[in-house]
């Protein structure tokens, strides 16, 4: 018979994709928690935490979570059908993938998008938001705060800022699925209107929850809609009264909350928000094993795909291959010193780099060595993957 | 450290609720697992099992199976924005809260909803199907085989004949969150086109997977539509290429799979169609635990809401309490017994009844006496309440 406190997960490879992350035992083992009615007393409070735990994440006093079974993707439909309507104007700034695709979900229920495609591995310049916002009133501006595809960190604050002095009614809509818990958000002072994200990266919870954060200001445009949400599951009209009676103690009910993975989820933020260290350490933290790991591939002759590391995200780390060496060369040869790395993602050139996350306890429980273990073994494999060409 | 073998889940009430139900051990553990990646050559195989796995449970060789992050509500969506057309003419068979709100998605993807409504506790006869099959061409008809909020089973194989003799080309659908591996579905026998269901009713795992099967006949309806599926998360033309891939052993990404409950599902699968008892088994000991659950009830003198025993589900009872008594009389003594049942949710008589549970290793694995337990709690619970109130 085991209890938290003895609760250990099976041996396995290390898992350094950005996303899911390793997650912790007691994170774990509350995922394996008794079934428990939805609508109990013993539960109401669990998920009610789980709501102000999010707030305290994003630095906000008076935004409002939603915490939805799904994966992060259900954000961008939530955004989508709740905040635009057809035919409205949106504006994407597309930084890899996930521009893309949030563009794609949003033209899905009727937006009408214009995006700002930034060079592979660059960024959208604040004089071309800024120009944009003048010949157009947007609903809301996009962007993928770390694109998971390149590893390319968006300047959240100067974008919001952007915006907020452009376009004050324009929303600024935070796709913070690969920064959330990694990277620094400050929803309040930045004046950011959503952040949406998901549960298996920064975050350490097994992936399967959609969690996103509105501000008051979103959810009156929300409220001021003309036409309803034109998605059912996603539809705020459902879930924020949910949200609203289970932080304050009520049960209601439209869709069965994912029970075992709100109490992951607790565990989780109880680390981030309650635990040592703080949230700025924490985030601190990540900046340093992220220099360390860019630092090594730097020695490795290995080019980062951020074009500048001034945005070059901190909770992953993009490189491309050495010249004459791919993915089949490396990839095997980490797996096979028990390291997984992940694969490019970015269609423009998917064969020629590879992408290593640094997020959660990885970086934060430092005894566990995962990020020397990272950099010994990326060091190993790709010197003997260039060996292996000269032979 | 704990193993597979001797992990034990913390002791805690019996949850006899319709959905979550208890869950094994090997099942919780299973939703334990480390983190693993989503692409990875040792998780793409237990996805595609799943698939697999799921078709058998629904005696189907050719359906397709869809296995999403989601709570069951997401199946709704699936079907209103890939089967339907905005403007296209749907008929609802309505028993209860379910059907009313299954509905209510359909009109919000944009289809002309048309219901028949059955008395409380009732069933919509074949007579009615027939006559309004005849009235108009329906593109979808849609029941709950099982209403969670009624305990009204509907005769999924007398509804697909009907739709079959009358409106061959309308297709039959199945909401079936809480029916599946507790009442008999003969998916290609009966000429079923969707089956849709959640993770944590007959199923046995814990909720967060949003699980569909749709005939051949439905995805070639889904490729016929001269309109692009008006949902993004919930759109087929995203999901089946990763269900397909999976399934033959490929990766392939639209948004990142919840890991540890597809892990979970996994385990809870293996048990249903490779374990013992057998499928078929396992259905006849649901029907022989209903049929006791059910005898003590009526030997306590409490009226079933379904209207005949005919349309009683397998799976669940929905029982009105005695004259004078209310849900505060009796689930609070249930509870002190440490027997977690559900309240009502029809709206037509919320506080008038309650419902209990009998699904999965509650029914399976008679040593656990839970079966016993909730017959001799109920009868205490119900005597003490009428005591109580004569006092």
């Amino acid at each position: 018979m085991s209890s938290g406190a003895n609760f250990k997960q099976e041996p396995h490879r290390l898992l350094v994709i950005p996303g899911p992350i390793e997650v912790a035992d007691d994170v774990l083992y509350a995922n394996a928690h008794p079934s428990m009615s939805h609508v109990s007393a013993e539960f109401i409070p669990v998920l009610g935490d789980c709501i102000r735990m999010t707030r305290d994440v994003l630095l906000t006093s008076t935004g409002q979570p939603f915490i939805i079974s799904g994966s992060g993707t259900l954000g961008w439909d939530q955004v989508a059908s709740n905040l635009v309507e057809p035919g409205e104007d949106v504006l994407v700034l597309n930084t890899g993938y996930f521009g893309d695709s949030f563009a794609e979900c949003l033209q899905t229920y009727g937006a009408k998008v214009d995006q700002i495609t930034a060079e592979v591995g660059g960024v959208v310049s604040q004089a071309d938001i800024e120009s944009a916002l003048k010949s157009k009133k947007y609903k809301i501006v996009t962007f993928t705060h770390v694109d998971t595809s390149t590893g390319v960190l968006s300047d959240a604050k100067a974008i919001a800022e952007t915006v907020k002095k452009v376009s004050p009614d324009t929303l600024t809509v935070v796709d913070g699925v690969c920064s959330v818990a990694s990277e620094e958000i400050r929803f309040d002072d930045w004046g950011i209107d959503v952040v949406l994200t998901a549960s298996q990266k920064g975050l350490g919870t097994p992936p399967g929850l959609s969690i996103l954060v509105a501000s008051q200001k979103a959810i009156k445009v929300y409220e001021n809609r003309k036409t309803p949400p034109n998605s059912y599951y996603a539809s705020w009209k459902k879930w924020l009264p949910i949200m609203q009676a289970y932080e304050k103690g009520s049960p209601a009910y439209f869709a069965t909350p994912p029970v075992n993975l709100i109490y992951a989820f607790h565990a989780a933020l109880t680390r981030i928000t309650k635990g040592s260290p703080s949230l700025s350490e924490r985030l601190k933290l990540h900046r340093e094993a992220s220099q360390k790991v860019k630092a090594a591939g730097k020695e490795l002759g290995l080019k980062q795909v951020p074009l500048d590391e001034k945005f070059a995200a901190n909770g992953m780390s993009a490189f491309y291959f050495p010249e004459g060496v791919t993915g089949p060369d490396v990839l095997p040869r980490l797996f096979k010193k028990d390291v997984i790395v992940a694969a490019g993602l970015h269609k423009a050139m998917k064969e020629k780099y590879f992408r290593v996350g640094h997020m959660g306890i990885s970086v934060v429980d430092e005894q566990r060595g995962d990020i020397d273990k990272v950099i010994a073994s990326m060091k190993e494999a790709i010197e003997e993957a260039i060996q292996s060409k000269k032979l």
